[in-house]
Order: structure tokens, then sequence, then C-alpha cells
């Protein structure tokens, strides 16, 4: 199958996963109290505080795309998992809100969060109550595989807070204090934790046993490290697909991201300067310096090359627990998707 | 029986409530990675950071004792309720966290708050894992009740941040703006919700029909609603039984807590008085001036009189469900140690 074929199957998978979760994730909001219901319609973006008109945000739907895909690969009916992959989406909104506050960010995808907009206490509690929201939803379907599911989605956000507090805290690390090991085991509590619970929670409505969906969430959790990989490399360089995206914040917050660390322990005179460069503040020159010394010391190859063996990785722990890979098309088709981004 | 011997019984409770929830509170933390682990350790006070020796936080463990009383109420086994009474708990914790990273506060009981010590990612994140937790507690209990019992939480969880998102929002109003239904609201959602939760699980947990869950929620709530007035008497006149602990902090924040707003509306001179002192900054002087200002205006003997009638409802709630009130006695007594901390 040509590439722009498989591309388009992902897009419409996304699209579809939209429409059906949409439903959901609306009556979620609608049950908020008033004062909840405002911050989560704007952050959402289906109903703007600015005065800007409504547009829905265009959140990928990725990770409910994954329960969907997930399901059908063990022969599940999707419908049957449509709360499981709402509640993975809730997850998802819910750290978006609480990671602005983390990071005091005062914009994503070039609106201003709702830290910024309402307050940091407005953004603490709604992220709270769509947090709690996501395993009620789980436990109303009444599925035999809710409780596994809820279990999984608890531990799911532990790791992924983890992740995210690992993230911080090596903002704030020497450049050489921070190992790609621990880099790499922060982006997968980061990002491929959550990538791996979908598809774990779609093998379990479909009935999956233990070894296939420890099989799907290994195999969510490689492509999500890939995934991450790729945002990476998004960060540094900015998104072909998406011209006029700021790339160089994480730069400039001394972020030790994948491509910046496999950099710093390249042990390359490229290395040297980077350090160097994130000794002190990181203005505009200094940005582009740094990404020019990433590129040099050999990060930017490296996280394309080792994005591309998360994938194998990936495709293996797939093949392992659906033998028949036509089954598992959509799968890849989104794992390809979300790795494709950067050209 | 005597006042002292009722006291006496709370105590015994709520002693031997924290003797038996620990383990599973602990168990939690445990499992918590290392960087959160640390964050909670000191929270709870088993293992400090600071340096100074470890020293369990005085937790009153009121919550819990609630789910184990309503259960006793309703003749179940309190054990079969004790990994709902430690979601409870955990539920109480996570509010804490993260109402210290919202209102920015220092200090709770005298000793650094996890966002002070160390700062507000580790707060936010540690909190996120607490609540995440709790429906997980409940979901491996396997009890029939879990699956109402987590949806009873969710909601909950819902209330009470929305109740603490009104109470932030009341800070920043005119003195005028804010009535006293608007302010009763969010006590019953900021402190109200917990409590009837928690007797309602209880309830729950011993098999008690829904009429009678709803008639638990009730009194907790309506209990939970006179803690609020008494907690608010003592955040403006200090604790007789805790000499040291600072007083007047709400007020010196314009705090719209419920003697204040009743003092407001009074339609007295004192209530003038009020208004214009809440116009300005609150220095020593004037927090003094205010705590007259709410007495004269009758909003101390207010409060008071409004604690005494919850209870009342409370117990007719009570004498509803559970016609042999001497089955009750546990509820009835840390209801009563609960609201008689004024003196």
């Amino acid at each position: 199958m040509p590439d722009a074929m498989e591309g388009r199957e992902a897009v419409e998978l996304l699209a579809r996963t939209r429409a059906v979760i949409t439903p959901h994730l609306r009556a979620t909001v609608e049950s908020l109290p008033t004062s909840m219901r405002r911050v989560a319609l704007d952050h959402f973006g289906w109903e703007r505080t600015d005065g800007a008109p409504p547009g829905a945000r265009a959140g990928t739907a990725i990770r409910p795309a994954l329960v969907f895909a997930a399901a059908t690969a063990f022969g599940g009916r999707p419908e049957a998992a449509v709360r499981a992959a709402a509640a993975v989406e809730l997850l998802h909104t819910f750290t978006l809100l609480h990671d602005d506050v983390i990071d005091a960010d005062a914009t994503r995808h070039h609106r201003p969060t709702a830290r910024t907009a309402f307050g940091i206490p407005d953004a603490v509690v709604v992220g709270d109550a769509l947090l709690a929201f996501a395993p009620r939803l789980i436990a109303e379907d009444g599925h035999p595989a809710a409780a596994a599911a809820s279990a999984r989605l608890a531990a799911c956000v532990v790791e992924l807070r983890a992740g995210r507090q690992a993230d911080r805290a090596f903002e704030r690390r020497a450049p050489h204090d921070v190992s790609l090991d621990a880099c790499l085991a922060m982006a997968m509590a980061k990002t491929g934790a959550l990538l791996g619970c979908a598809c774990a929670l779609g093998a379990l409505y479909a009935g999956a046993g233990e070894e296939e969906v420890a099989a799907m969430d290994a195999f969510g959790r490689e492509a999500g490290l890939a995934f991450q990989l790729i945002d990476d490399l998004i960060g540094i360089w900015g998104d072909p697909g998406h011209a006029g995206e700021p790339a160089g914040a994480d730069l400039a917050a001394h972020g030790k991201s994948l491509p910046v660390v496999a950099a710093l322990g390249s042990g390359t005179p490229a290395a040297v300067e980077l350090a160097a460069l994130y000794e002190g503040a990181m203005g505009e020159g200094a940005v582009r310096e740094a990404a020019d010394a990433v590129e040099r010391a050999g990060g930017r190859d490296w996280a394309q090359l080792h994005a591309a063996d998360r994938m194998a990785r990936a495709v293996d722990h797939l093949a392992g627990a659906v033998p028949d890979l036509t089954a598992a098309g959509e799968l890849l088709a989104l794992a390809e998707f979300v790795t494709r981004r950067s050209g």
C-alpha cells in the first residue's frame, strides 16, 4: 500500500474516533458544575471565553483511536470500548491541564492555557474533576473488563505523573547529570505509558488474554517512545507539516529531551559546545546554536534511528500477540502515522 | 452518657481507625515511584525530609471513622469497608496537597506544605497519584458495592473541587457580593460532600438500601456543614483546645467564611464596619477589628446556633435511616466530637 494511502487510513480512523467519543466527552463536561464547565468547554475549544468563534481544538484522538484499533485487532467490537476510549482521552486532557500548571505554560497550540485564561486554581480543580471521571466512565459500562481496566488506568496515572515529574526535575539538572537511560525511562513513563494503556484497554475489552494484553501494552509503549522521539525532534526543529509552530522552547528551558541528552553524551566537540550553552541563559541566538550543536553531535540522527528501532520493537510485540497482522492493520497505520510527522 | 465519656468514645474510635487504615495508606505510598514516595511520606509525617524526627501527622481520621461507624450502624462488618475507608482518607489527602497549591499556602499544622518543601510540580503530581489510587483501592476489594462506591467517589471529587473553586472565587469578590445561601452551598460542597460520601460508603458496604444510603449521605453532609461552621469559628477566634494555632489568616485573605458572610448580611452598624475593613488590606490590627465586628454583628452567635441546627438536621436524617439509634451510637459520637471543638 502506498504511504499516502496508509496516512489516509489513519486520518480517517482518527476522524471516526473523534466523532464517536466526542458525545461522551461532552456529556462528561456538561455534567460538571457551571464554574468548572466553562473552563473545560474552553479547553476543548467547544465554547470560547476569549470572544473567538468556537472551534473544536485539534486533538489528534490518537489514544482513543488506539483503544478501538486494539479491540478490532482481537476481534472485538470497538463500540463496546467506547467508554474506555473516552476515559483514556479524559486522562490525556487532565494531564494537559495540570502540565500547564506545572510548567507555568501560557499558551498551547497558539491559545491561552486554562492556567492563563482562568488561573491556577481553576486549571487544577478542573483537571482533578476530569481525572476523577475517567475511572467512573469505565465503571459505568458494566463490561467484564472494567475492573482490570480501572486498575490499569490508575497505575498509568501514577506512571504518567512520575514521568512528568522526572521531566521537570531534569530541566534543573546540570547537562551531564541526566543519563540517556534515565531520559528514556522518563519518556517511556511520560508518553509511552498512556499509549500502552490505551492498547491494553482495547485488548482487554475484546477479551484478550493476559499475555496478549501485556504484549499490546508493550506495543503501545514502544510506539509511544517513537512518538516522543519525533515530538522531541519537532520541539527543536519544528514540524515541516505545521510551519509557524514555535520550535526551540524546550531548548530555551534547558530541557533534557532525548536528542539533547544523546548529543550531550556523544563525546564530540559539539557536545562540549552544547553543554557550555546550557550553562547559561538561552536567548534566541543560543537556542539556534544549541539546535545546531545537537545536530552536529549526532543527536538528530540518533533520535531518528532510535525512533525507527522502537517502531521495529513495537511491531515485534504486535506480531507476537496478533499473528495475522492484517487484523492489526489499524494499529500499524496509527503507529506509522504518529511517527511520520518529521517527514 | 456524660459528655466526657462520649468524647472518649470518639477519640478511641479515631485511634482504632488510624490503626486499621494506616497499613493501607502506607502500602499505597510505598507503591509509588521513589520521586513521589518521598513527597507523600513527608506529607503524612512518616519520613521527614526537613531533618526533624518522624512523627505521624495528627490526621483526625474522621472521614474513614465515619465509613466504619456507618457500616456498623447497618449491621455490617467494618473490616469489609477498610479499603473504602482508606480510599476516603486518600481523597482527603489529595485535596490537602492540591489546596495548598491553589491557595499558595506555605504551612499546614506548623509544618511546610508539600508545595513549599518540594514545589508546585511535586505537590500537583503526588496529589494526582493519590486521587488516581482512591478508586483503585475500592475496585480491588471486589465487594458488590464497589461500583456504586466508585461512582459516589467520583461525583464527590467533582463536588469537593467545585466547592474549593467557589471558596477561592469568593475571596476575590466584594463583601456584599456573596450571599449566605451561596456561602452555605460552597461549604456543603467543600466539606459536607466528603463526610456525606464517607457515611454513604459505609452504608453501601453494609448492604443498606438506596434510601438509607441517601439518608446517610444527608446525615454526613449536615454534620459536615456543622463541622465547617465550627472550623470557621476556630479560623477567626482560634481553638481553645489548641492555643497557639494561628487564627485570623482567613480574615487576612478577605475570606468569605460563614460567620463573616452572616455578619455582613446582618444589617447592623458592625456589618458596615466589617465591609469597610474588607475594602482594604488586612493587617494585624484590621484582622482583630474585623473579628470584633463579626462578633458584634452577630456572626459568631449565628454560626454557633446554625451549627447546632445542622446537627439537629443530621440527627433527623440518621433517625429516619436507623430507627434504633443505639446502633448509630458511633456515628453520633463522631458527629458530636467534630462539632464540640469550639467548647
